[in-house]
């Protein structure tokens, strides 16, 4: 899973030389601990405290400046009043140190001048090279190497307290709040998780987030990675990671917080008030293949499994339990979640009967009894179900609160871990005792506590199992028609818009705009019964607002006494409007209705959305978002995440839909979207009707908007 | 919160002698443990061991048998082989004991000649009057009285860790499973909730659930109830614990497994095969107002919640916290309940300004930072908000990980919490420590550790102080028409269906059955035009499958043409069917389309249902179950439970609806499958179309199933 080649950051995080400026004696505040916590856990390369004030630190020889070291260094750590911090960048880089973690605050954070001094900063890693994590941030702390830099409690080292670890794989954390960060680690250290590295990213002046992100997808030590987001900074920088990530198959747990929002971003259109301003961040974590999660446990939970099971190859688990209630539980979380329970066959069942009590169950849940447990029928039926075809992973669900009794034989029980054949993971019901997580941490197993977690977390993972890459989108082929110069207004009328999709080489149906009545004979006559009629203007985005839609027309009388309404009525509401004329357009087949639509992120750029059509499913917003463009497949991924997608595969009898025209639909408009990316703020087509299969889709309305 | 009077289970709570029938001298297995425990907890009353093998156990004369013992026992614990167990049984009510509680095992659980030996034990319950627990049960722990008439671990007395109690509120817990029943009490103590007394229930053979419960309810010692359920088997007993606790506030946290078995009640209608065979139980909690929980750890915080905190009054919560990305989280997790975070007024912004240093947020979350926690900012901002009537509940954010440094001053905090005005959660992002536990248990708090638990928790709790006890519903009026006559056939045809219905008093439209074609045009003058015509037969339950019905009828012409169609179409595709002729229908007017229907449940008897109709409903399944009756209130209750409720008060722009005759139909429907719970098994209206406010509801179709 390594990736070749040295990185920018491999001296960060990998320093042999480490100066503190600011060190202090007193190891109960910030500057102390940064010293104490660099050599408890014992920091193999040279540690230089800076400060004018002590000859030495705890028997380690103290700096008075940075110049009075006069050896490499390749990290500075700063922890000074905000206002001389730039003076000692200044110097770090003009003594050609390679990077700098400033954790003292006061900064952006702080708001008004601060602001400045952060922005001096950033130039200064600029126009230096030296690279800079922070201001207000926690550092960082290295497990492979040893190396605490950060003064965060978690990492503090209590010899009476022997660090537990069972997993073999590691995370990695890259956190955008060091109390969350260091939170992840130390529940992660609490059920034996190993480490790689967790970083705080600070106020990220010049590192930021995604750089950190590309660094642990490279890392050889980091297997699984936590990433905890309230907004990207290095946008590119994250997306190539991202992408990385994706391609090599490793995977990122991703928390984005600042969801609730409302109101945070102003939503015009209604494409995007649907949208809520983490739409585009969840669009993009499904591209990549992120497992989102939204609760600290739960996603400790997911890592725990990701560390020491391989993935699972589909979603029929095994329950096996020592106590019933607990079995029918657990078989309902996991059920709960789309899951599978299934029945074991019957030469497995005849085979667990032999080795469990005659009131036990070796149905599933498998009930095996609490006696089983001490004649070895547990890991005796663990094992049986581990070679079994007839399900994908394993929950053991068990009473691990002994403080004395284990009811393992690890000699036994650790093959069948290590075999890594399926996803084994143990619930204990009762909470679990340090002895019981220690003596199973030698088969490598971390035993979970949380049900619910433990269910998500396998649903996640049958999932991610499933998640391919997507390929890349073939740049789209028509001639560079100049597009923009459609963009005759800011909101285009339904014609106008209908014209630049008909330009960019999108179907639409056989209409015709009708601007003064004598011609509308001429129309019907091309477009035929029956017909809508839609007024027409710039100037009117919401035409039914205005009376400006008449639909079921049937004769010439009908579509004449309509025109002359249609144009009374736009006049009335809207005396200033300039109107364009009517559209004469023709009765559109049935179809099940979607919404097809674009947006711009202020973040990630130019998004495609889709959603089932009709009250009902508005009410239940159900909509689905990527970022533009997306290949076929991914837009045909787009319908089949809608909780309505059933409705297009011939729901209760009804025919099947077009679901290719559908799908070629979407990536259609993707692409425009991407291509227009500069110009156009929105399109919104809507309703997009999709008919029975083989007949196409029609899109009934469209709406462009340009960016201004 | 008491109820007077003393209960039938007061001494089989409350012993003074214990008998230990199969009691022995190993201590590490369960008959021992039984004896150890009771010893350990400090048991006040007698005990008496029972074993013709040991004159004595533990320092403690053991008897050879139940009679040699010649004092009144109160309660036998039965741990002997399950063939000489009814012996024993009866011997304990030869001798006037009042309960047993059997522990062992081999009875139903076993299958086969077992299911016999537990029926004998039933028997002599009911004949002797002797009440018995079990068998197959694990007992219980009273802590109150320190009685562990129980052999689970979870009560084994450590001197090495002193007991954290928390909580001055006690919980209860009734447990269809030992297993989870003390694992909930393990994971309850951990965080210092202090307990009544935990029972777990075993195979039921006399004492059931129900009656537990309804112990547990009118026990002062009992706050709040944990009930862990896979089936409830004395209904009636259960139903009038149920009503006590709504009555008179007691909070029931419920937990009911078993959700998952698909298939395993076979529903044939359409209502039923929507309804899950758990929507009876789930339909039960909500009368009652039981907080439902399907996770272990999300029942033990609400638990936490309702044993230290005041039910908050609105959905208004202040996040405090000392890490801003954590404040965010949290402000993200009870938002994404449906909780309200709201900005706080200039005045207190104002105020809490002062108390936190410049870097800090006075807004909502309320960013205090580390350094205000050390001067004493946290305790001054949540003291400020308990007063505030700005917000109805606290969220305090926290890291509480150390082990020897305590964010409070207990003498400050104590008086704030004691004062019970406003509920008060800590959630702490690090793995609480003991220290920090014990510490703060001196002022009733409970810390908490899951982020998605403690909203969940406050979001029940919010729903929960809104609950209030449904009113009896009045009998209907109507004269005691034979409604039975009409039920004349297994399923009935929409005609004979909606006769049944018109003479129990429910408005139906204008409708008229054309036996013979001849009669056609004398119908039509009846109803008027246009029309709906539908095939009427009782051997033909899905009329649109035989092309029975044809709608927007408006010439005569087309009426008879009709007709015909409709009468060759069913002999084609139903040739064996007797006809009964074709209803002649007004169409009906536009309206919002819902689902009404009754069932049979075999647990709780007669159901009503409700759910938005349209084919998008139907995929998300949005339907509401009550026991049937149900008054206009909670029929009222069930359409604003459905997630498609703003369809019904005007969704978009559309009409409100007429909400109330869709209620007043409902309750009407719910009467009337109470009224015929021995006859009819099932009644569905599909589609009821509610129209505008004022204009009243149409029973569109109706079906009757006849109970066989």
């Amino acid at each position: 899973m390594s990736v070749s080649g040295p990185h920018p950051l491999d001296s960060f995080f990998n320093p042999s030389s480490i100066a503190i400026i600011g060190a202090s004696r007193d190891a109960t505040k910030i500057p102390g601990l940064l010293v104490a916590f660099l050599r408890k856990n014992q920091f193999s390369g040279a540690i230089y405290p800076v400060n004018p004030n002590y000859p030495d630190i705890d028997g380690l020889q103290c700096y008075p400046s940075l110049d009075a070291i006069g050896q490499r260094i390749d990290l500075a750590i700063v922890i000074i009043p905000a206002r001389v911090v730039l003076g000692a960048l200044e110097e770090c880089a003009r003594l050609g140190v390679k990077h700098a973690i400033v954790i003292s605050s006061g900064f952006a954070e702080e708001g008004g001048d601060s602001i400045a001094m952060q922005d001096a900063i950033a130039m200064l890693a600029k126009r230096t090279g030296m690279r800079i994590s922070g201001p207000n941030a926690e550092g960082y702390y290295n497990q492979v190497a040893g190396i605490a830099a950060t003064f965060s409690p978690t990492v503090d080292v209590k010899p009476d307290q022997p660090r537990l670890v069972a997993s073999k794989k590691r995370i990695g954390i890259v956190a955008q709040s060091g109390g969350i960060g260091f939170a992840i680690y130390n529940r992660a250290k609490a059920l034996g998780i190993a480490l790689s590295t967790v970083i705080s990213t600070g106020n990220e002046s010049d590192l930021g987030a995604g750089e950190f992100l590309d660094y642990m997808v490279q890392d050889p030590a980091t297997d699984v990675i936590l990433l905890f987001i309230e907004g990207i900074r290095d946008v590119d920088k994250f997306l190539v990671a991202a992408k990385k990530a994706a391609e090599i198959g490793k995977p990122i747990i991703v928390t984005k917080v600042g969801r609730s929002g409302a109101g945070e971003r102003a939503a015009a259109s209604h494409t995007a008030s649907m949208a809520g301003w983490t739409a585009a961040y969840d669009a993009v974590f499904a591209r990549y293949g992120f497992i989102v999660s939204n609760d600290l446990d739960e996603a400790v939970s997911i890592a725990a499994v990701l560390t020491t099971s391989p993935l699972p190859k589909g979603e029929r688990v095994a329950v096996v339990t020592v106590s019933g209630g607990a079995g029918i539980w657990a078989a309902d979380a996991v059920s709960a979640q789309g899951m599978q329970v299934p029945e074991l066959s019957d030469g497995v069942q005849a085979t667990i009967r032999g080795l469990i009590p005659s009131y036990g169950s070796p149905r599933n849940p498998i009930d095996i009894t609490a006696q089983a447990v001490h004649s070895g029928g547990l890991q005796k039926t663990i094992e049986l179900l581990a070679q079994s075809d007839e399900v994908d992973a394993i929950l053991v669900v068990i009473s691990l609160s002994s403080e004395t009794r284990m009811p393992f034989k690890t000699a036994e029980l650790k093959p069948v871990i290590d075999a890594q054949s399926k996803s084994i993971v143990f619930w204990s019901y009762t909470l679990p005792s340090n002895f019981a997580r220690t003596g199973l941490a030698e088969s490598s197993v971390v035993v979970l506590s949380g049900l619910t977690h433990v269910s998500v977390a396998l649903r996640r993972l049958v999932n991610h199992a499933r998640f391919k890459p997507v390929e890349a989108v073939a740049k789209a082929v028509q001639a560079p028609v100049d597009l923009a110069e459609h963009l005759t207004a800011q909101t285009l009328s339904e014609h106008d818009s209908k014209t630049l999709l008909q330009v960019a080489g999108i179907a639409l149906p056989n209409e015709i705009l009708v601007a003064q009545k004598s011609l509308l004979d001429a129309a019907i006559a091309k477009v035929g019964f029956p017909l809508v009629m839609k007024i027409q203007s710039r100037d009117i985005p919401h035409k039914s607002e205005v009376g400006g839609v008449k639909v079921g027309i049937a004769t010439s009388a009908e579509a004449e006494a309509a025109y002359d309404a249609l144009i009374a009525s736009a006049q009335k509401h809207r005396p200033q409007a300039t109107l364009q004329g009517v559209l004469v357009s023709p009765m559109a087949k049935k179809g099940v209705e979607i919404i097809v639509g674009t947006l711009l992120d202020k973040t990630f750029g130019p998004m495609v959305m889709v959603g089932l059509g009709g009250v009902t499913t508005e009410l239940f917003k159900d909509v689905v978002y990527r970022p533009a463009p997306v290949s076929l497949r991914e837009a045909g991924d787009m319908l089949d995440a809608l909780r309505g997608a059933p409705l297009l595969n011939g729901f209760r009898g009804a025919a099947k839909s077009d679901v290719a025209a559908a799908v070629g639909l979407i990536a259609q408009i993707s692409q425009l979207a991407a291509q227009l990316k500069d110009d156009v703020a929105e399109i919104e087509l809507n309703p997009v009707l999709i008919h029975p299969a083989g007949e196409g889709v029609t899109i009934v309305d469209a709406l462009v908007v340009r960016k201004i």
